[in-house]
């Protein structure tokens, strides 16, 4: 058994569903703590689809141009999810929080409002942009260098108000572009299964939210970050920008890091690593 | 709390992944119990997908006749895995096994093989074969009459290996078959979003596997069934007539009924009351 019995909530990335934890709740749950995962809003069973993948014959400009029915949803949308979700599995106690990539976003904006609620903040590979940052900037920094996500993205997000993958595509290299982007080092049969699973857009608003954080907000909660080594979505040199910035911001309360050699979803390839590093904390 | 503290186990159905019980187990956890859902062999981050629904242009031909990669998955495959994961979950010590669909046909396997591994089998809407008895011949009975699974069926399972959806179809009132036939009180934009996490193929010849029930075996353990009065994929008429079945086999552990005003999908529809009466069971 763990000594904590502290909840552990799992929020995945744009794209992702809850689903994308299975393997990693199946190693936690025997252990004893109350273990969920779940989707973050605009994704999963809350996702909304574009029809210009079920058009036949396919229709390129579609794909370019049509409004995703999840533009309108923002940060504010997800944090206020998240709330919800916490609340729900911590009965008001504090939770630890396991985010995913953009996930981070949302575990950032809401350990800010409201501390109480998170035991624990943990990225996992997740963009942790500093006090009033959107998260869009940073892609393109040179820490991102060789990142394949935004040269997989199809059409405007300004226009389409998405991040916006072709999972219908028949295109061999496009394919392999976005295995390699997710999943390098996942068994190629589960990396399709999970290709069948993202959703294709992402609401591309969460990108432009900010958060002013402080001392006794953000800044109060005790985090971790995992480090994946391999990761051709979020690089890790991106990955440790966020740590280097967050520990000069709360020197008092520096980033505990945990580097995993693995692409950026170790939740598939090494699900039971993962289990055992979250496991611990408190 | 609730006053058992056995783990429980959610089954998914054909097309189905783990992902389906999300809303469920978010209303179990707090409670206290271990609770894990997973994906069923060939379903899920297990599945395999035909290439045919990413062909462009689309070509009907290769929809009825490409041999699925979940062919070879059969009733043995399946149980021998959902023996895996009740180890996991349970440690060696007996789970409460909630079932869907054609998860049933999994749990009656594992329960007549192990019934030390199942404190309680719970079928929702689900295929519960009297012994010896495969499920192919219970859904052309004249029980099911109204059902709409088969007449959305795409190919030969005998050609394809799979019962396959044709998921990508943009022929809006085939979309609109799949949303009565397993979503009917759902809320259509999650219906929506949960058509668009189904896999197109279920195998096909996990619906040929029959099991042999002895008073021993799957005769011993307790049973409840979650009869679904609105179910246009396995019609209640049917449910009842598994019921009637078991009763007659095993008279003296009869089977527990509840009945749900709902479709095929409780889990999504009316989550809190399949999980009120799931947390309820030993």
């Amino acid at each position: 058994m763990s000594p904590s019995t502290t909840p552990i909530l799992l929020l995945p990335g744009s794209w992702h569903g809850a689903w994308c934890w299975n393997e990693v709740v199946a190693h936690l749950v025997p252990h004893g703590r109350p273990t969920l995962a779940v989707d973050m809003a605009g994704h999963g069973l809350r996702a909304g689809r574009p029809e210009c993948l079920t058009i036949r014959p396919f229709d390129p400009a579609a794909l370019a141009t049509e409004v995703s029915p999840v533009a309108t949803v923002d940060l504010d949308h997800a944090a206020d999810l998240l709330v919800l979700q916490l609340k729900q599995l911590g009965r008001g106690g504090p939770v630890t929080v396991v985010a995913h990539s953009m996930g981070g976003l949302v575990l950032t904006r809401v350990a800010q409002q409201a501390p109480e609620l998170v035991a624990h903040a943990v990225y996992l590979a997740a963009v942790m942009p500093a006090s009033g940052n959107a998260a869009g900037p940073y892609f393109v920094l040179p820490e991102n260098d060789g990142a394949l996500v935004l040269p997989a993205l199809r059409g405007d997000p300004d226009v389409t108000g998405a991040l916006r993958l072709d999972l219908a595509s028949n295109d061999l290299a496009y394919r392999q572009m976005l295995r390699d982007a997710f999943y390098g080092d996942v068994d190629p049969i589960v990396a399709d299964a999970a290709l069948g699973l993202l959703t294709p857009d992402a609401p591309a608003s969460m990108m432009r939210g900010a958060t002013q954080l402080t001392r006794d907000g953000w800044g109060s909660v005790p985090r971790t970050y995992i480090v994946c080594s391999r990761d051709l979505a979020i690089r890790p040199d991106l990955q440790r920008l966020f740590i280097a910035e967050a520990d000069a911001a709360f020197p008092h309360n520096p980033t505990s890091v945990v580097t995993l050699d693995a692409s950026h979803a170790p939740f598939l390839s090494m699900p039971e690593e993962v289990a055992e590093v979250v496991g611990k904390l408190g």
